[in-house]
């Protein structure tokens, strides 16, 4: 079929316009890429700085203060790799100020400092890859709790839940860390792509999975050393309010059978806070790198550590995982030898890697199969 | 009462534990703030750059590439305002390069380029904050279409959907613009909250929100100006994979009278493509700084002129809005023009700004009053 030449040229007309719209909304990026990943994984950095005297890649997992090298025209420019398929945060330090990569529009929120983000894909053999199989959906909830008129959760459905079929499913609480709020989990963590590639696989139970923000005191004051009573709040919120608007607005099932929580870092704490501080409620705990509480100083784990035989008939698992280079690792085998000589039954997993979200990807990847299957 | 003090121990512990999570996963931001926002809406920009020469603020709403002064330690600063209450987007320019605020987690995603987010509160005023009234649900969907097999789109009931008492809402479809996606209406444009807002107060129908993602076609080739076929693919996508969507999970009310579409830039050509030429699907349309389509030039526009009585019979409102200062004004007066001209009933809004999300957000607390109301 010929196209019709005014068709042609009204086409070219609005290609041209759109092409304005960009150009008069805001100047454009130069024209080069950065991050460019090749398909050997190794990964290209670059950046317009003709008056700059030295641009650094802080990325530790590329090795330490790499230094881009000033090439034609001030394009400054690094290649490292081959790295592993993953996704990774970096920043650029330009004269001795810390910024984001100013090409890359992918960005990891942190509220102690954004991050830019790069991914280096896996050819779909990475759990959290966008893959052509049956997606849930995420849910942004606000709800009022007796700790903040405007308290927010995600919550995901897994694929089929729309079927509005009467299946009851159970319930995940997943907590992210300090400094991050209620999107990290799947904004940075992929949680639901993760879900959806292991359901599809028939490797997870189809399961909810709630997501609430774990900072009901502002993080400000967490942040300052506060006793803020963030814990507490939490806690408080999780029971009252979270898990009653999951159970009443969600096709859940009940019960600590049913009832999941893990989390990452400070939500590693708190997971394992609510976790056994409260058995009736949870019947599977997971702590990812997390600010374990000191067996020692801490009245809920002694209470929860005094009654082992309570502690193995009520849960069915309590899941731990650290890295060997996390420096949170100390306080992990700390717990490890304390549920050890107390008699608790738990799994513990030391793997490569620190306190980053490569591995708290991959350890939602191995705690899910885990869940809810006895 | 007396705090335990081996409690109080264990709390300022935990405290200090959270305080170092923080330290070792990120170098902390130094100690000020930027952007700081004074209550008379006066705002400061902070930046540390000893080695700088010197640093710019881009931010058209606060005066044309105004320089920061170097203080104390190389702490950069720049007050500017009083500014009216709204949401503003800026960047820095450091020694000629384009960053973000490094201090500034808030930000705006552009695939064109990143900006920084500074927000001038109104107390309440605003028809986009935060306010303590009941909130709906946003839904975040992937979908499978003939235009490709990850389309996502957002989908935001009004407070009470989930009463699931059997109510059916009217829909409106709502656009992106070019080098957005689909969460730019509720993360930028609060597109949750201004309908939260207005529900609340009785000023708008409870309807559900549906964005889709506005690029089948990757924005990459849409912004070199090539021929992409974007706008056809979008359209099929919009009738044959996103409204069935809508209409099968949702709880949604069918035909015209019942369906608005409207769109920002990009997006506004896509509703008058959209909306105009299937008066079958649609009888509301909003058209905000659209890329209008050429009357001369465009064949299913040029029908839809040449029968205005089955176009004023069909459509319940046309509503065209535009800035003073924005590009696309006299596309938009064009259209105007040939609209008056050919007897089609139409509300034509000329209003203060330019190509903005200020004035965006303003053209949808505008728009979503008047919708599914006759």
């Amino acid at each position: 079929m010929h196209p019709d030449p005014r068709t042609a040229a009204l086409a070219l007309a609005t290609a041209l316009l759109a092409a304005a719209c960009l150009a008069r909304a805001q100047p454009r990026l130069p024209g080069f890429d950065s991050p460019e990943v090749a398909s050997d994984g190794r990964v290209t950095f670059r950046v317009l700085a003709p008056q700059a005297r030295q641009v650094i890649l802080n990325a530790p997992w590329a090795g330490q203060d790499l230094e881009l090298e000033r090439g034609d025209e001030g394009i400054w420019s690094l290649t490292v790799g081959p790295v592993p398929p993953g996704i990774y945060s970096y920043t650029l330090q330009l004269d001795g100020v810390r910024v984001l990569d100013p090409h890359n529009t992918a960005v990891k929120r942190w509220r102690g400092g954004n991050s830019s983000l790069v991914e280096v894909p896996s050819d779909g053999v990475a759990p959290h890859e966008l893959r052509d199989v049956p997606h849930g959906v995420v849910h942004a909830h606000y709800y009022r709790s007796s700790v903040g008129p405007h308290r927010r959760m995600l919550v995901y459905t897994p694929p089929g839940y729309e079927a509005d079929d009467g299946r009851r499913y159970p319930v995940l609480y997943l907590l992210h860390g300090s400094g991050d709020d209620e999107t990290a989990w799947t904004e940075v963590g992929r949680a639901h792509l993760v879900l959806d590639n292991l359901i599809a696989a028939g490797e997870a139970e189809p399961m909810l999975v709630a997501m609430p923000n774990g900072h009901p005191v502002p993080w400000s004051r967490t942040r300052r050393g506060l006793r803020s009573g963030n814990s507490e709040a939490f806690e408080r919120d999780l029971l009252n309010a979270a898990m009653p608007l999951v159970e009443d607005l969600y096709r859940a099932r009940t019960g600590p059978r049913n009832t999941a929580v893990a989390g990452l870092s400070m939500g590693g704490g708190q997971a394992l806070r609510c976790g056994t501080g409260n058995l009736d409620r949870f019947g599977w705990v997971g702590a990812f790198s997390s600010a374990a509480p000191d067996p020692a100083g801490d009245a809920a784990m002694r209470s929860f550590l005094a009654a082992p035989e309570e502690a193995n008939r009520s849960l069915a698992l309590l899941w731990i995982a650290i890295g060997r280079d996390d420096f949170l690792l100390e306080r992990n085998e700390a717990l490890r030898r304390s549920l050890e000589a107390a008699g608790v039954e738990h799994a513990y997993l030391l793997t490569d890697g620190g306190h980053s979200w490569p591995v708290w990807r991959d350890y939602l990847a191995r705690l899910a199969p885990l869940l809810f299957r006895e």
